[in-house]
């Protein structure tokens, strides 16, 4: 157990054997110890973004990966006659375009390059000519790069306007300080095995209420129909369909955990240390990242290939992987990357033992240090 | 741990402590420990099935609950022109219709009584004469009662017919000897919690593969679209998002608890030995189960409440809980039942532990045994 590799990827991370340990139990899902639990899990998702019982939020788990979450959202929340804006740069800015057009909305994009954030300024020009645009849809930490995006300038814009802010936090919520009180998001979407380090099986949504209530009967599926699941969490604490106990379990604990660290802010510390010691490390080895340090998140970092004819990234992962570390390939579309994230139970040794594990793979590899 | 309740209940259940164990670890869900894995876990459902390579069907793994299985062979697999029949004498059968009528298709309902099992003459009369239902669903084992519907029967009436025969056996598949090779089922879905004794966390689905390559690009949703999940998983083995990686790891441990116990026909022998127990107990304590034994499936069972005045259902169900006994609720619309599941890591001493405890509860609540 204590011999697995160590994952430096966004997602499933590795957690702490506490959180694990926290799934040798089977619990009623219809049971009043587990209806407990949810209670407790949800009242805490809106305490972690600064959000007190007064505020009138809502926060609900959605079975399933993170883009259920966001589907849940896309389908349930946004109408027949409205239309959406995506702010896109990057793969999950694509993904939230396929999510629009798939339900048959109105969906329109407004794009820049990969390695550029979101400008308010470019938004606010869009939302002026198009009065139509009724949802605005931003990716939070565009894990395609690891490029953060400028959150509360983008809110305060489409706030000003009147739109419904969504924002995919996926990779963000946990370790990004975030008051949802002022941010100017109306829907936020994370999931369970991100910042929060818990294990994969649900995402969840932190939603104004009104938002909700005004959704009602509208859904487009069945399972992701977040009204009629928030209204069966408020009813009697239970869940529609059959919930991930144990993964809620272990969400609990990963929750108890983060609390015991100080919270988002000390989780943030943490993970930027682990990132300031992987590109100072795999940076005097000859590496250059993708991103300006400006806009870098400290969630996940981008390295450009060495451009060396012995590199080959598979062999390079294969390699890494022979020494019990876990890296994660690229999703650019213009330029030859790879990733390797700095979130999960790591901290300063684990990145020093990841780039000391990278340079002897280089020195296998005939790929020399600075190439 | 140990000391945590017994669940009598249809899932989630009771599992062993070594299938909890194997959520011990951390796997990249893109590395290819998870990914053989997978394949493996792929192979080994059709394999239950009686299937092999060469009779072309496909397993598809689909992250949520059961019902989110469903919903993705509804929303994808029928087309906008066809028409579904659903055969119904449940709630989940009522469920099927649910998710038929919110993706907006033609779906008709062939219903009978809660205590009754389908009728194949009357599914052959309905298919003679309205040849625009091109898809039939039947629930196999009816969990609002127990009841187990005849596949085999109605398989042949509508594969006689040329119709495609959609089988939710959520809580009968691994539990319940079928050969899909000659059931005359097209598509089966089933998850992770119930008979295989696994942990909550994902939908599995078993289809022919022609079903799947006819439907592409006819999904209604993203995240349940069958044929893009069925794609990504052949081309490199991986999922499109986050798999629920301990709960897929737990499951390859039930899969070989299952074998180890000796299959399906093993399985259903010590659920049907369990629900003698329990039958036989709680009758000698004069409850009556509301279906006749000759339609009564292994699975769950339904008991009428006693009929005295100090009987009510909260309280028996607080004081068994107190006692380390969860049971289930009723489901039915006409009858006030309670249900008691015979799955899970559960034995003949667990049932008789349960109906000691069921004994002294109805003593203390002055529920006279025989009432």
């Amino acid at each position: 157990m204590s011999d697995d590799k160590r994952l430096f990827t966004p997602g499933p991370l590795t957690t702490s054997l506490s959180v694990k340990q926290a799934m040798l139990r089977d619990l009623g899902s219809r049971d009043g110890e587990f209806v407990d639990l949810v209670r407790g899990v949800r009242q805490r998702l809106q305490e972690i973004a600064g959000l007190g019982p007064e505020d009138g939020w809502e926060s609900v788990i959605v079975q399933g990966s993170g883009t259920y979450g966001l589907e849940a959202v896309v389908s349930s929340l946004v109408p027949g006659s409205g239309g959406l804006l995506v702010l896109q740069n990057g793969a999950y800015g694509k993904r939230l375009v396929a999510l629009g057009r798939r339900h048959g909305l109105r969906t329109e994009v407004l794009a820049c390059a990969e390695d550029t954030p979101i400008d308010p300024a470019a938004v606010e020009a869009r939302l002026s000519q198009d009065g139509g645009l009724t949802h605005v849809a931003l990716v939070h930490c565009e894990t395609t790069t690891g490029l953060m995006n400028p959150v509360e300038a983008v809110g305060r814009v489409v706030q000003r306007h009147g739109r419904t802010m969504l924002l995919d936090s996926m990779s963000a919520f946990g370790a990004t300080p975030l008051d949802l009180r002022t941010a100017g998001v109306d829907v936020l979407v994370s999931s369970s095995n991100k910042c929060i380090e818990g294990v994969p099986g649900f995402a969840f949504v932190l939603a104004r209420r009104r938002l909700l209530e005004a959704a009602e009967g509208q859904a487009r599926t069945l399972s992701l129909d977040l009204c009629a699941q928030w209204r069966g969490l408020q009813a009697d604490g239970m869940f529609r369909f059959t919930p991930p106990t144990h993964a809620l379990l272990a969400f609990a604990q990963a929750l108890d955990e983060l609390a015991q660290e100080g919270g988002p802010t000390a989780r943030a510390r943490r993970y930027a240390d682990n990132q300031r010691v992987l590109i100072r490390g795999l940076s005097a080895l000859g590496f250059r990242s993708y991103l300006r340090p400006q806009v870098q998140g400290p969630i996940i970092t981008t390295f450009h290939y060495p451009q060396h004819a012995a590199f080959r990234f598979d062999e390079f992962y294969r390699r890494l992987g022979a020494r019990g570390f876990v890296i994660y390939p690229g999703k650019l579309s213009e330029a030859a990357c790879f990733r390797i994230g700095s979130i999960g139970r790591l901290d300063g040794d684990d990145m020093r033992a990841l780039v000391a594990a990278v340079a002897a793979v280089l020195a296998e590899m005939g790929v020399p240090s600075g190439a």
